[in-house]
This record gives C-alpha cells, sequence and structure tokens, in this order.
C-alpha cells in the first residue's frame, strides 16, 4: 500500500472514541497532536483559533463538571479521557467557526495516526460564556473575546475499537 | 519514515493552492477524494452535510460568476480550477457548520494526499441564500434548508507550490 493510500485510510478507519482508559497520553504524542492542530487553513490567515491543551486533573474534573451542568447531567461528559483539548476561536474573525473547526478534525486525525482516540465534545461554546469559562480565559492572560468551539477529548481507546456507521445515500450530488 | 509520520506530514505540508492548470482532476481521484469527505465525523451522527461535486465548466462558471458577485469582483474567486465541492449542511441540526467545516478539511487532506491543489473559498453562504443557488439546490431535487459551509476548490497547481506561513505565537496554553 503506497504513503497516500495510509493517508486516505486513516481518514476512513477514525473513529470517535467513548471510553478511555486513565492512562495519560506521553508528552511527545501529545505534542505532535497539537501542532497537527495547528497546521489547519484558516481565513485569510487570521489563525483565529487558540487550543487549551488540559492535562491537569483538577482543571480536566472542573471543566467536565461545568459541560455536564449545561447538558443536565450527572456523568462525565469527556468519557474518563485524561486530555481535552479545548479549541476556542477570536469572535473579531469572521470566519472563527469555522476556523476552529477545521483544527478540531486536524487534532482528530492525528491522534488516530498516533494510536489516541478521540471525541469532539460539544457545549464548548455555552461553557466559555459562562463566569468559570470566562475565569479560567482570564487567569491564563488570554485577551479578547474568545468562542468555545469544541473540545477533542483524548486517550487510550479502552474496550472494542467502534465500527463505522452506515452512510446515507443523498451525501453526494454530481453535477 | 512510517507511516503515522506520513499522515502528520501531510497534514503539515497543505498548503491552499490559488493558481491552478485547466487540466481536469481524474474521475478515480475525484471519487476518493469526495469519499474522504463523506467520512468526517457529524454530530450524533447526523451526518447533515452534502457534497456539490461540480465538474461541468457551465456550472463551475456561473458559481464563480455568483461568488464574485458577492464579493463585489470581476475576478474568478476559483483562481482557475476545474473542480469545485460545494459543502453545504442541514441548517435544521444545531451542528451543521462544524460538520460541514469538517467535511471541507478531509476533502483538502486527502487531495493534497493525492497530489491534487485545494482552497476553501468562502461566500459559500451568501450563495445559496441567492436564488440563482436555492435553484441549483431545486434542479438536483435537493429539499429541506441547506446552508453553504464553503467551496473546495480542485485542480493541479501552476506554478511553485506555496510556502508555509509563519505561525502566531499565542497558538497553544498548556494546563
Amino acid at each position: 500500500m503506497s504513503e497516500k493510500n495510509e493517508i486516505l485510510e486513516n481518514i476512513k478507519t477514525r473513529r470517535s472514541v467513548r471510553k478511555f482508559k486513565p492512562d495519560m497520553v506521553p508528552g511527545d504524542i501529545l505534542d505532535q497532536i497539537i501542532e497537527a492542530g495547528t497546521c489547519a487553513p484558516t481565513g485569510m490567515n487570521r489563525q483565529s483559533p487558540i487550543i487549551l491543551a488540559i492535562t491537569d486533573k483538577a482543571v480536566r474534573d472542573q471543566l467536565s463538571a461545568l459541560n455536564a451542568k449545561i447538558m443536565g447531567a450527572g456523568t462525565d461528559p469527556f468519557y474518563g479521557a485524561p486530555v481535552v483539548l479545548v479549541v476556542l476561536a477570536d469572535k473579531a474573525c469572521p470566519t472563527h467557526v469555522y476556523d476552529g473547526s477545521l483544527v478540531m478534525e486536524n487534532l482528530m486525525l492525528a491522534a488516530h495516526a498516533l494510536g489516541i482516540g478521540s471525541c469532539w465534545i460539544h457545549r464548548a461554546k455555552e461553557e466559555f460564556e459562562m463566569p468559570e469559562g470566562k475565569e479560567l480565559l482570564k487567569s491564563l492572560g488570554i485577551e479578547g473575546e474568545y468562542e468555545g468551539v469544541g473540545h477533542c477529548i483524548l486517550g487510550y481507546p479502552d474496550g472494542a475499537y467502534p465500527k463505522a456507521h452506515d452512510k446515507k445515500d443523498t451525501w453526494v450530488y454530481r453535477i
């Protein structure tokens, strides 16, 4: 199989993982995943997104509780994943939601390429509209108005790797 | 270099291409790019996006003119690319913009993996809010309210491959 096919295979075999072992992702692997995120294209190269790379358990748990509160649930929305990469993007940039989303896909694909499971977890927007979210950004010295785009949770999958979903019939229209 | 590194290399070396040869992208390559797009994750697996794969020159030129009109320019916003993949997503799905954006990144990465240049071109939202855009969807039998997310233009790069942009200093915050 050529190197080109490996890239397509990686895209095709990535799955959303929702059960993780507690083991931490090694720092050098995490760095490679984060770097891939920063390689996403952005509108007019404004580079509107930022990535909060959370490995501290207390902060991770605090964010999990906040996310659960928004969802109205008492469970861990991060499914036990030890790492949470939060992508936010500068609202001053009109393409910020698109930009941040592209970062998210790069993070998920790079994780899969390195044997790490991932899943997009939503409610980042609501999270960083709340005082607790704003306080976290402030404590990091982040100024300006940033919108939460998504959480990319990371860790080693626990149990069987998820199977592919069936695809809808109406994906593509050829003209 | 391991196969894993090839995947990261593909992410790192993708560039936005803005000058294309007129040569058509072969059908089998185009099919592989489109398939990669349909492998993106979507919120709750609702599969809200669709892809219009435009290779017909008349339709491509019509869309280019519409896009130029929105931009207030007289140039070709698709930079001479012979193929335009338009990603739209169902507004009824709350994650539709995120979903469509992930499809776009898969398309761009798969294109690069297969030696095809790409670029995200905006104003798809405005395009499909116009009567001409709505008429195109209607002519394809597409029902419901679809929002334009982006155009992924495709073709063989003409001239030197673009260099990487410098990255801003404030991409990542480690916690």
